[in-house]
Parts: structure tokens; C-alpha cells; sequence
């Protein structure tokens, strides 16, 4: 991961782990920071040593160079900075952080992805404009895989990223055949769904869903309480739902679209990055269909049902050349349970 | 793995190193040792070195202490034997392998699995009675789930031991809407089907998968040439399969049952020990409904369908409490797909 550093006082071991430390300060924060990036930076002073570390605040409030540049104070001056992004070089609400950088003295920089945001992009120009020592892609691979990744998808197609996530038996299907389902996937796998939707932006489900199952839809702690961020709740279809569906009560905010369109319900969600798709399988099968998702999490239970309904219908794929197919990124074991993550092999 | 030896030669390493070798061994001549178990044998001689080692081999040959000891000749004497199963002390075509180890003065034996077939079992009591020092259990439980796995489940049921395997995409299907299923899985995954099914002793399909594929069940080498030991063809069910099938070419043995029900089915191949299923969907399931599936291999392709049939139809299984619940036993990525190894969670 490392690249030689051309006049900057660290390199090899001490870089290696600051950029594991941003990587993990970016992900801490995923999903309290949209419409801004969840960026994580490091400061080494000039021995090398870890001397703050930061992350996007929530928006209003510093970037992660500026928090982390606090936290090294005056052992900032000949240090290097290591952020997962480029440091932005626009006028915001709290002014630009290549800025920042210059007036600590830092002597190198080292960032992960470039900024692909115009207005923001050029940070890296500025900060060698004035001799600094700067380095770009360095640990970019780990940097989108990562927290970055929903932001950089919205970026770059002006779309948010969607995951779409479901719970199956090995046969594919997402209930039994009297439609009971609690539950396929162990209790490992639920808590970490909880989990992982205290970072997300929103939540999408079919009207089919909140008649069937009647979800809250909302991210809870292992203590059964309110996670503190809570995802957007959207409902999409053209069934009615009962005012007392408990999608609607006050826990979080809930969006209702008439419609099943991928492309429409993706444009009510323009001002999002990292969305949610939690079925049912129609409303899987349109987004899949409309090449609408970017990532498939598939927590496969070591079961077997024989009937019931399948996780996906109606994808569009007719005959098996047609089959929608996938690059495996990661497979782990969450208690009993498999989980794959896939995304699309667009070769 | 290893215990304490009493009065033995050697211990720790090279008795570790010599069980696994002993594994290997008896893994190379899984399937062509039906009846006899695929037993694999090591000599050590006095200062721990490999002196010999053997395998069963085909009925009628030489059992693998007996291969292993006439590999070491001489250098037994005072040596350490370590073996898969508990060696034989019944006189069958080729004399008990306990008498052997002693006529070769062998001065320690090591063994996995205690033989669990009366005629044959006692071969470790023969020993101690003549002054070896015996240690039993060494290493059972990757000898249990390695190449004796089917024979010892014959053993103890009385029935052949049952691998279903089938391929699907995520979502459970094993062919698209229009029947098509070439391919899902890999061309990793079916080199790797094929060499499985050269080390069985039966493949069963039902008549509707001879129909619908009209596939020649048999097992073939790399470059399509046909494996030297081909499993037995089985092919059950009611209906009519043509004259001209495939499976019915004289490149392996046939034979067709006119019954699904998976006991009748089991009771015809009563002296096989390992047999694969390989579907269809409805055979699949009524295997599964009677318990008579004793290990899954599900291979699963990064691929997704949304319409067609299901691994597995009418399993018995009407809500969720009665689902079919496994333990993974292993988890492998094959190509691109992945391979989940499965047992049924007797609990």
C-alpha cells in the first residue's frame, strides 16, 4: 500500500497503519455525514507517530482533515496527513481543507481517491502549488470498497447506490409455503442487518411487504432500543397500506411512492447515497431487471423449505443466457448463515 | 492429534505427519474399495522415518497395512504403524492385518477409527495381548469425515450414505424459465463434480431429469476422456425413459428402479456405501421429507434467475417450524461460484 515519499518524514509500517486508521474513522461515521462523504484522516507528526484523528462530522459541522488536524494541534507542523479522499479545495460551510492543511504546516500528504466532485476536486494542485509533498491512490481499493462507496456510486452516476440485501433458505426462497418466515436467517445475521441499517441514508420495501410482514423497519441496538440514526422508511407500490402499517409510526421518517418504477423511486431519492433494498421479490426482480442494483447481500440459512415463495421474481430473464450474473466480492460465515456479497460482472 | 506414546518409538510430529499421509492415502482409493473401506496405512521405522505406505486396494487385493508393510520390509521391525481404521483381525481373502503387524515385529500401532464390523473388529485386542503398544482415536474425527465416512455410515445404518448435490443460482433455481441450464455453475464446479463422481459407487437421478438433459451420468477425466472407475447408474421413477438415453450407452453399468420412494431405492443398492443424488427437484425432496439425505453439497453460482424451477420441490416442509435445518460443515469457493458442504442438524 505504501509509495515512496518524496522529502516527507514517514513512509513504510507508520503510513500503512494510518491508513488503516482513516479507513476505520471514515467507516464510524458512514451514514450520519450525507450529502457529504464519510471521509476519515490521520495526522502523523514528523517522527511518524499518530497525532489526531478524524472524521466527517455530521453536516454543518468540520471535515476530517480539520477534526484531526485539531486533535494534533501544533505536532501537525512537519507531519503527514493520510485521508481517504482528496482533500477539497471549495469555499463550504467550513471552508476548504487543503487550506487547513497548508496553515498546520504539514509537510506531506497522502490521500486514497481522488475527488470527483468538481467544485471540491483540486485540493491535491493547491497543496503541491505550495510544497507539499502529495500522493494520491494511495489504499484507493480499500478507500472505495469502503465507506466511501455509496458517495463515490452517487458521484459518479448522479444515482444513489443500492444494496439490495435479502434472507433465503438454500432453495432460494424467503418463506415458508404458509407464508411464516421467522425465522430463516439466525440471529447473528438479524443483528447485524439492525447494524448495518444505522448506516444507511434509506430503506426501500413493497407495499407487499408491509401487508405481509408488517416491519418497523427500523435500525435497533442489541438492547432493543432506537439505534440513534435512523434510515429514511420508503414504501413503494400502488397498494394502499393501513394508517396503522407500523412503517408509519414516529420512529423514523417514512416516504410513501406510488409507484413500482426503479428509475422514479431512485429519483425521489436523488439527495441520498447508500440505499437499502429489502424486497419483496417483485419489487427485487424490477430493480434487478432495470440493472438498478449495485450490490447483493445474501444471507443464505443452512435450511431447506421445498415450497414457498422465492426471494426474487420476475427479473426479465427468460432463458439462461440471459441470466443476470454476478461477481463474487466477499463470502463470510455470520453464525450459521452464509453471507455473500456480490456485484454485477459487467464485463 | 497426537497422544502420549507408551513404550513407542516415536511421537508428535512425525506421528502427525504420518496420520495425514495415512489420510491421503486412503482418500486416493475412495471408490474403488466397495465393500472393503478405502483405509490408508503408514510404517515409521525405529527412528520415525517413513519406512512404507499403502492403501486398500480393489476387492480381493491386499489391505493397506499389508500394502504398507511390504513397503517397509525390514525397516517395520520395532517401527510404528499408524492407520486410518482399526486393523482387521478376522481372516477374510487376505489374512488379518494385526497377525501381519506382528509377523513384521512392528512395536507401536496408531489408529483413527475403531472398526465398527463385528467380524473384523478385535484386531487392537490381538495387539496389546501380543505387547504393542496400541493407542486408539488418534485422529478419529478427520478420519470420520474423510475417506471412511460413507463405509462406516453403512456400517452403522445398514444403509448406503446419501450426498445430494445440486446446482442453482441465488435465487434456489436449477434451470431458467424456458428449462435451459447450461451452464450455471462454473466449468471449475463441473471438473469438480466430475472427478467426484469417479470416487462413487452410484449416481441416482430421477427418470424426469433422464428426459429433460438426457445427461450420460458418467465420470470424465480433464480431457473428456472417461474416468477409470465409473459409479453405477441409477435411474428411478415411473415414467418411460427411450431406449436411446444416454444413460443407457455401455459406457458404465445401469440400472433403472420403478419406484421414487427412497427406501425401496436404497434397499436395491444396499451393498454400495456411497451414493450420490443428483435430482431432480420432486427426487430431491422425497429423499429429504424421509431423512434419507445424509450430507448436502449445494453449489451455488453468483448468478440470479427470477422464474424457473427450484433445486427442490415438496419436501414435506408446510411452515416454517418444520423447516429442514443442516450444519455447515464447509464452506469453498469453486471458480466463481461457491460450495456449501452441509449435514443434517441432529439436535
Amino acid at each position: 500500500m505504501s509509495g515512496a515519499p518524496r522529502g516527507a518524514a514517514v513512509s513504510g509500517a507508520p503510513l500503512d497503519a494510518a491508513l488503516r486508521l482513516a479507513l476505520d474513522a471514515g467507516e464510524s461515521v458512514r451514514g450520519s455525514t450525507t450529502p457529504n462523504p464519510p471521509v476519515g484522516a490521520v495526522i502523523l507528526d514528523a517522527a511518524g507517530q499518530v497525532a489526531g484523528v478524524g472524521a466527517t462530522r455530521p453536516p454543518g459541522g468540520p471535515h476530517a482533515e480539520v477534526v484531526a488536524l485539531a486533535a494534533a494541534g501544533e505536532r501537525a507542523r512537519g507531519g503527514t496527513a493520510v485521508v481517504t479522499l482528496e482533500p477539497c479545495n471549495h469555499i463550504g460551510r467550513t471552508g476548504p481543507c487543503a487550506q487547513a492543511l497548508l496553515r498546520a504546516g504539514v509537510a506531506a500528504v497522502y490521500y486514497a481517491v481522488t475527488d470527483p466532485n468538481p467544485p471540491a476536486a483540486g485540493g491535491a494542485q493547491t497543496l503541491r502549488a505550495a510544497g507539499v509533498s502529495v500522493h494520491g491512490g494511495f489504499g484507493a481499493d480499500l478507500a472505495e470498497a469502503g465507506a466511501l462507496r455509496a458517495w463515490l456510486h452517487r458521484q459518479r452516476t448522479g444515482r444513489p447506490h443500492v444494496t439490495w440485501k435479502f434472507a433465503a433458505s438454500l432453495d432460494g426462497r424467503s418463506a415458508a409455503a404458509d407464508g411464516t418466515s421467522r425465522w430463516i436467517s439466525g440471529p447473528q445475521s438479524r443483528a447485524r442487518v439492525h447494524a448495518e441499517r444505522a448506516r444507511l441514508d434509506a430503506i426501500v420495501v413493497g407495499t407487499g411487504t408491509v401487508l405481509a410482514d408488517d416491519p418497523w423497519l427500523t435500525a435497533r441496538q442489541p438492547d432493543g432500543s432506537l439505534a440513534p440514526h435512523q434510515p429514511l422508511r420508503v414504501v413503494v407500490g400502488r397498494s394502499e397500506i393501513p394508517r396503522t402499517a407500523r412503517v408509519l409510526d414516529d420512529a423514523a421518517p417514512t416516504l410513501v411512492l406510488r409507484t413500482h418504477d426503479p428509475d422514479e423511486v431512485l429519483g425521489a431519492l436523488a439527495d441520498r447515497a447508500d440505499v437499502l433494498l429489502e424486497g419483496g421479490p417483485r419489487l427485487a426482480g424490477a430493480f434487478l431487471a432495470a440493472g438498478r442494483v449495485d450490490r447483493i447481500q445474501a444471507y443464505l440459512a443452512p435450511v431447506l423449505l421445498g415450497a414457498g415463495p422465492s426471494a426474487v421474481r420476475d427479473a426479465g430473464v427468460g432463458t439462461i443466457a440471459e441470466a443476470l450474473r454476478f461477481r463474487r466480492e466477499r463470502v463470510e460465515t455470520v453464525g450459521a448463515d452464509v453471507l455473500l456479497t456480490l456485484v454485477p460482472d459487467r464485463e
